[in-house]
């Protein structure tokens, strides 16, 4: 029976498009940040569709909430879940589809009078993006053991209030302790966020792994000489440093191929006169790839390149770690049954590696885990016009319930 | 007996030092942008001496300021001149230089007795940085007549006030009509404002030209994308077309040799995060050439670069012409009469052309016209520690002095 059970199109799309009234930008698209008035109305509306559907409903410390749906055994759940949260200019999807989707998943089994072996649950984390409060994914650090709550409750946004201060504020502070609460499985259902899919018309990402992340800032400093008195041979030009580490940056990506990508996506240039050679700059790279020693080889490339070309120009540059994120592998075994149930469904499918981070990486610590990414069109994320087709989303759902189902039902 | 004629170094090192005391800025350099207050306390003073050494002073309605020291006959003058306005951050000699060597030299004619055959002249002109007022050398323009009065009474500074305003407010809205002032030859005396002559250790550079200069904005419009999630062969990367273009202006400047320089002085990126490919990046490039047809030559390679660059990227790439100016080329007669004067004054010299803009290529569409330029320590100027050792500014007005003599005592 339960090979046949899929969710219901329809009442997915009614809680995507629910959720997205909360912080909704004229035009289209959701500004939603951790924490904030949008989040408390967003957040009391998830915890009354949870408890419509009785839920048993667990609020931490920092805030995650997570909806339990009983099983035929006291033990820990299978759980399904991502964020509500958005950046400031959001779309409907990103972190919600993984949280509606639980709900839905939950909702089907509900109408179906089903009670699978082990407990299901739905959860979404404190501000997984970061985006008011820096670290992201602290909630889930929080939860799994990353992050101590003091250090987390102590964050500040820009203008000054504390994370503490601000849950507090929405109502938000739980009771329940964090670091302690034993999951059996976790399963992120999420929107690519990247064009790959959608490219290659392909219904369900079967994710492997989360790349390994590597952002340098390097600072050159030269002289600031005049564009038109100055002879070539005797410039010390920062700005054509950083263009030329630029350039090689994506040769590095080339060379190696495979997953590995590099964005220069930050420069800023001084005195920035159209006739005065540069004689500061800043600039970042960010260099990612599922496998850690490769990475490391895009680091080398990079940094020696870098030495090299301040060396001929004559210019100094120093460089900084901004951030190194190993690679993380999601569970084999889940990775697999993702695979098998996207085939049984007869959706097409490719194993691929996120990209983004996302809360799943945290959960991973803690138990089983693996994602399903869904097509997202043009690959656009961050973005009011951020989009998946309805029949996408579905397909995701129902992928999610039979992964779902066969982790909660097996012996 | 004109031969061995020589400029007291003592007082031409106090008349500059003392003009610096107006705007000067702790520390060192001069804050004396135009129509200011120091700008008039500077005028004031420098008129001073003018009256002092018995000039015939004439203002003009644009501000410039002429010192007319009689000849036998009552002939247009041969003149000397330059600015005495300056940058926020600027040094003692800029533009300083020439107009305190002017005086210095009818200093040492009146000290002399001297009394040449045609009048020499000694001005300073209104505005020659555009610091303050757009565009630059507007007071030689409007007394040459490419520019009409109204129109450079009526420009604004970034504060709303107008020239016309701000001349009144210090009292150098002069009654001498502009555009009908005849001149018989004219010298400009200045600081090199680059390395050349200090690294070469040469002390009289023969200012043969001024450098065509083409400014080109580029806007290029690509696709924001997330930096993890998307791969290298989906970018449309306006930031890596940038840079490409930076390293290409580069590349030109070597081919092309000679007096060819480039410079990509200003970058604009946005949205300018680390993890997101940029998407509209705005820069410059400047391009400088002695030879109207090699600068040409030089837009070509790089607009067609550009845009291949683009096309290869599959980004957007538009141009807008910021500034065009064609090569000027100073009079053959007074320019070998430099170099002849510091041969038999014992001073090495080297033909070369300026690479900034100075009022000299203004008046040079009115008379014969030549600059000298004397050495300026590492090539600094428009910078507080703008340095030229006082035997430096010695021979230069050495030199000035004997190609003044020469053009004024003509049969």
């Amino acid at each position: 029976m339960t090979q046949s059970l899929r969710v219901n199109k329809q009442r997915l799309m009614g809680f995507l498009n629910t959720l997205g009234t909360f912080g909704a930008l004229e035009g289209g698209g959701v500004c939603r940040l951790a924490l904030s008035a949008a989040d408390k109305q967003a957040r009391d509306w998830v915890v009354s569709q949870m408890q419509a559907l009785g839920l048993t409903i667990r609020i931490d410390q920092i805030g995650n909430v997570i909806g339990i749906y009983k099983g035929q055994e006291d033990v820990p759940p299978v759980m399904m879940g991502s964020h509500i949260d958005t950046v400031a200019t959001g779309g409907l999807y990103d972190g919600c589809f993984g949280v509606m989707a639980g709900l839905e998943v939950i909702s089907t089994l509900k109408d179906s009078g089903i009670t699978p072996k082990r407990p299901v649950a739905v959860a979404f984390f404190t501000d997984e993006e970061g985006a008011r409060f820096a670290p992201d994914m602290f909630g889930s650090l929080v939860f799994q053991g990353g992050l101590s709550l003091e250090e987390a409750l102590a964050i500040k946004d820009v203008d000054g209030f504390t994370v503490g201060e601000e849950l507090d504020k929405i109502g938000y502070k739980g009771n329940a302790p964090v670091g302690c609460f034993e999951v059996d499985t976790f399963l992120e259902a999420h929107i690519e966020q990247g064009p790959v899919l959608d490219k290659e018309g392909i219904k369900i990402g079967v994710v492997e792994s989360v790349q390994g992340i590597s952002w340098t800032e390097f600072t050159i400093e030269g002289v600031s000489n005049h564009a038109g008195t100055t002879p070539m041979s005797m410039r010390h030009d920062a700005g054509l440093v950083a263009a030329k580490i630029n350039v090689f940056a994506r040769e590095v990506a080339h060379k190696i191929g495979g997953s590995q990508v590099a964005t220069v996506g930050y420069i800023s240039c001084k005195p920035n006169l159209i006739n005065v050679v540069p004689n500061h700059v800043v600039m970042t790279v960010d260099l990612r790839n599922t496998d850690n020693d490769v990475l490391k080889q895009a680091e080398t490339l990079l940094f020696d390149y870098a030495e090299n070309t301040a060396k001929e120009e004559g210019v100094k540059i120093s460089r900084r770690k901004l951030a190194r994120f190993d690679p993380v592998y999601f569970h084999k075994e889940i990775v697999d049954l993702v695979e098998q149930e996207a085939e049984a469904a007869g959706l097409n499918s490719k194993r691929m590696p996120s990209g983004a981070g996302h809360d799943a990486q945290i959960l991973k610590e803690m138990c089983p885990t693996a994602m399903i990414f869904v097509p997202c069109k043009d690959g656009l994320s961050h973005n009011v016009k951020e989009f998946t087709e309805p029949d996408d989303l579905e397909a995701g759902a129902n992928i999610l319930l039979s992964v779902i189902l066969k982790r909660a039902n097996r012996p």
